[in-house]
């Protein structure tokens, strides 16, 4: 599914693999989001995040998340066929994000599987694996995308 | 677990039940989020929404998944106990969440589980259900809960 042009569910095979961009994650980025979404303090305070476990500031999960879908639709692989998604399964937080981190995530089919009521449309389940600049998984998701069939 | 005080891993049990308070959300909310998030026009742009299958504007899923949790946290019910989450499970986006509804979280414990490896903390497993103003579920999802157990 890595080549050019709009892609609909017939495009899309087991094994297929699409690689985002990067994002760096700045502190103000993390307590932006924390304050408002998950205000505990290792999301939301530099200075007191030091005394907990984590050491220091880390994302929220929640935003690791939110982050992940921000670099995958900005790959284009399901501008033209994207109908929305039914749910996302298996998330697991793996590593902390923290502050300076520069993530990617790497979407893989694991299988595709035409709707059965409706003949427009079919699902292309993917695992997401949102990698940091060290090479660490610090998430991984199962997400179920119901894509569009090549109209015509 | 409704009761007052702080709630370490003993105090869950399977069937308990806790209710958040209610946020309303904004258009100003949903867009915010949807311009950097999930830059897609029913997310972002209320006149171009309308020419959508959604008809108007409405929330992220992933937006939804942030509320729900801040809503959750804000109940305290995990306060004292919380050692962070290993991941969720079963995410489902049932209904559309558009500006001015107003949601609540139900979050019922499913499961309670000593950790086998540490012997100070347990998994609590919870199944959040997000409620719109109509008692509608727009969203269900399972969360995995680490808690401490009660000191001493």
């Amino acid at each position: 599914m890595s080549g050019v042009g709009a892609r609909y569910f017939e495009d899309f095979k087991p094994g297929d693999r699409v690689e985002s961009g990067r994002l760096t994650v700045s502190d103000a980025l993390i307590t932006e989001f924390g304050r408002f979404y998950d205000a505990q303090v290792f999301h939301t305070d530099p200075e007191a995040a030091k005394t907990t476990v984590y050491g220091g500031l880390i994302a929220s999960g929640l935003q690791t998340i939110a982050i992940t879908f921000k670099l995958f639709l900005e790959t284009g692989t399901v501008a033209a066929c994207s109908l929305g998604s039914p749910g996302l399964d298996e998330i697991r937080w793996k590593t902390p994000v923290r502050p300076g981190d520069t993530l990617h995530v790497v979407a893989e089919v694991l299988e595709t599987r035409p709707s059965a009521s409706k003949p427009d449309r079919g699902i292309v389940r993917m695992l997401f694996t949102t990698v940091n600049q060290h090479g660490d998984a610090v998430m991984t998701l199962i997400g179920n995308q119901l894509c569009r069939r090549r109209p015509g």
